[in-house]
């Protein structure tokens, strides 16, 4: 039987159109969270999402995306579990609420609200290169920021 | 590297408090899911929700519960991949968007709304002893129910 | 002041592509709620929707449109109070929220989760040539359904 | 017939607990919006929404609250037009999205996903003693901040 409920879920949190140098971050970010054998919880579609899922998939590791549209045909291929919501942008609180702790990559508005409910919902949230918001802990690397994350004594929901 | 994209998801619905015979069905209905080797969607809570999840997982199926509560933890233990949408009873639309075929047994009103839900997205619908709504299509067993559920070409998504 | 709120919302549900015979429903229907004072909440849009709201337009009352898109733009111009919320049909639950009794005019699927929705936040239906469901308050007429809508001793919220 | 449709509509976004000067703040913005004729959107809730709410309706403005729970009966007294929405958090898009113009006065991360909203949504941004966010525009007064955001022209929705 699975244990998949037993394993940390890990926020990644980026935007669309990242630059190379944050696809890289975002590459290695999934491929540390699936190696430590945590799930990547994401947003399902392109750029940093895509890079994390991408690299987690590889590491054969689980990944979900939560999706604006109406179908789960949206999801980028590195998907495993997409969920459709059809809410637009207002999926991104559930990106949120889905995670025991958000990793935030570069990122745009739509990131911005992401970490934003990510503090609503009392998750920690490591951010690499992005918004400078009050509550979130700086990290200088994708291996700081993924050891970070999983510190499960930290993470109220992980290892439920 | 996992297949579940492959696979086909089942959404199974109903009440939170069937009678007997409902959490049979509910049990018989999951677990041939589960030998299919389809996924298995539904609404995260008890009663059919939670039947059809425990029967599923007993067989090695992947479960998906999209809750009402903004928590994860809200799911029942049958639950692989719990997923909190602080929704409500609007968070039926999510059940519908997010299954191929929907199977409904018994059930109140919130079932009403997801087999609605379910022809608004186009998905089939198959009733076992439930409302009784234009385009859903009855089945008289369990088997007869999953058998017709899991008529690959008939479900427009699955076998993405 | 205004005593916007002390005003009995009435919902009036249906579909988009009605026959004339219940856009003539719709807009008696809409003149009554108007001239008896009360708001009429609807899902902005055109069909029964559109003509309830012209109808009560006319006669002075104040219409709600609650929209699947996310502009208000999207409201038909009989619409006083567009609210977008961008969360496509998932917004029919909350066109039953705010309404203190609905009245069904046709309508199909969409108008189906409507009417559930009103019976799961515990608001009267009222029935015009719409879905047979237990609990659906049958009326013959626009004036009975409107009657029927306003016997605001038996409405929950109504003059609050 | 009433003009609702052809007036501006301008969100104030504040926290539920701030400090008296900024309450002091969202009364005066409240009251001017409302002296220009404009609409008041804002959460429905306490604090800066329930400041500017009180101070509009005192000046015979106009109020919208949109709810994070299932019943309008939870809009502080000053809404004239409460919509629930049983979205929780999610619900702060809403508030961005119905609005043509956001002025946000102090606030805590729930007003900094409505400002990002706000930005996602392309509606401008006015700051009083809030989140510093780059895209916003910092206003030193309420005065200012009112005017700024009737600047009529440059808002895409207002005066539709």
């Amino acid at each position: 039987m699975s244990d998949w409920r037993k394993r940390p879920r890990v926020g990644v949190i980026g935007g669309n159109s990242p630059e190379e140098r944050h696809l890289d971050m975002a590459r290695k970010v999934g491929a540390l969270i699936a190696r430590a054998g945590a799930i990547l919880v994401c947003g399902g579609l392109g750029g940093v999402m895509a890079a994390a899922a991408s690299a987690a998939r590889k590491e054969g590791g689980l990944t979900v995306g939560i999706l604006p549209g109406s179908t789960p045909d949206d999801a980028n291929p590195y998907i495993d579990i997409p969920i459709a919501t059809g809410m637009g942008y207002s999926r991104n609180a559930l990106v949120a609420m889905n995670a025991d702790v958000l990793i935030a990559i570069d990122g745009e508005y739509g990131t911005l609200t992401e970490i934003a409910y990510g503090k609503i919902y009392g998750k920690r949230v490591i951010g690499l290169d992005t918004w400078e918001v009050k509550g979130v802990i700086k990290a200088s690397s994708p291996e700081e920021a993924v050891a970070l994350a999983l510190q499960k004594e930290k993470n109220k929901g992980a290892l439920r």
